[in-house]
């Protein structure tokens, strides 16, 4: 069985193309070789109607997994969990877990500079303030906590927008809980560079060869033109078993590489990994 | 009044992470220095019900523009004409234009190759399977055209996945289209970036200097971490007249400067471009 998941990032910055979202690529990678499915990825704004809408739309989708990117931080627009809140039907308040962690990171902070008196600011406090029943999540290289909060069977997660953070709290606490969860299911690839056949003298035979091989999902990445026609040929399986997942991985790349020949193409690199 | 755009990213390729999503961030930065609104950016699979939902989802949002991406060349997953087809109710057909377009581009490449008479599969005749009243687009760069539709006064176009395909499609046959109807709107972009101040020292100033200066937008870009504290602050508006948005923005910054300044923050560049 598919566990399917869904990433919202939350940002006017993504929206202007100011940053390019590497992070959704980052989460798409690692979510997808632990085994589990990315059903959709979603950018909106730091809006909170526009954030619990979207989250809103996932969860009537009944996916398994949640993950926001971005809106944690002290500003104004920071808005991620008053939408996740408004999206599952619960007010925000402070949470003294999170409030403690957000302490800590001043304290140290202010410490350094020899201030021991901090100022705890209605900004900053805003960080700890999370949807009812909603768990903290250590932030181990910035301040705003990650925060898990589950509703209707939906796991919502929601992390920093800052790559650093975002991936930090990720590993520690997120792989972690997709591993357990997964049932041993895993994502295998491996990626045929060809020339001197185009994409559409292909296109007939890609068909038939995922017919034979009902497990392996063939796909052609065109990195020229059709005239030009250098093509990756990207095959990937989600498989319990390696050794079946290698086999039936081989014996598509063998038909492939059979029709690719026989219609005057070359093969120029072979490998597992894209 | 806002324009409003929603783009769909259509493959995937997105989905586990293969390809970095640099389309929708470069559709986004040319639409919006056009003037218009990025509204939502949404990345769905190679699925004809995945498609056909995010396009009727983004339709019902009654924005102007829906882009997509991805999905219109040759291979069994390329879906994206049945997809808007379905989410507009609308069967999809060969269309005269359309096939020539197509059937040139091969005659074209087979002639370089002394070729004469051409194999048009039904593959590549795909490529030109249109929904009712749509207008196929010329591809400078490739071989499947772009398509224009429009429903619900709604602009529906679909783009190639192919970034160097997608880019001609757009600057030559969208953007143009754009311009006319954004009503001399357009967007103006400053950035200041500061070391030695917190993001969330900053944090209540902004929302005021916003209040101060309605039409600009601004936002904190934390680079580092809180305590390491290197920030770009982000001042934007969308405004008819040029000499106003530079006005607008020389006192937000102002503002804004004095404030970071009087929290002990050094300014370390600042630009009309980030």
């Amino acid at each position: 069985m598919k566990i399917l998941v869904e990433i919202i990032c939350i940002g006017n910055e993504l929206l202007i193309g100011k940053t390019l979202n590497t992070n959704s690529q980052w989460l798409a990678k690692q979510i997808t070789n632990l085994g589990l499915v990315i059903h959709r990825i979603t950018t909106v704004s730091d809006d909170i109607n526009e954030i619990s809408a979207s989250i809103q739309e996932a969860i009537n989708r009944k996916v398994s997994f949640i993950l926001t990117t971005g809106g944690l931080g002290p500003t104004f627009d920071d808005k991620t969990l008053e939408g996740i809140g408004k999206s599952i039907k619960s007010k925000t308040d402070f949470n003294e877990k999170a409030l403690k962690m957000v302490k800590e990171k001043y304290l140290t902070y202010f410490k350094g500079r020899g201030i021991n008196n901090i100022d705890l600011s209605s900004c900053r406090k805003k960080m700890a303030k999370l949807p009812n029943g909603a768990i903290p999540l250590p932030n181990q290289t910035g301040t705003a906590p990650g925060v898990y909060v589950e509703y209707e069977n939906v796991k919502i997660i929601a992390l920093p927008g800052v790559p650093s953070e975002m991936k930090n709290i990720f590993n520690e606490s997120i792989a972690p809980i997709m591993k357990k969860i997964r049932n041993k299911l895993a994502f295998f690839e491996k990626s045929i560079h060809t020339s001197n056949v185009m994409e559409s003298a292909i296109a007939p035979a890609i068909e038939k060869i995922m017919k034979n091989n009902p497990s392996v999902y063939i796909k052609s990445h065109p990195k020229g033109t059709e005239s030009v026609s250098n093509i990756e040929f990207h095959l990937s399986t989600t498989i319990h078993d390696p050794n079946i997942a290698n086999q039936n991985l081989k014996n598509a790349i063998y038909q492939l590489k059979q029709k690719i020949k026989e219609k005057g193409g070359k093969i120029l690199l072979e490998n597992s990994k894209s």
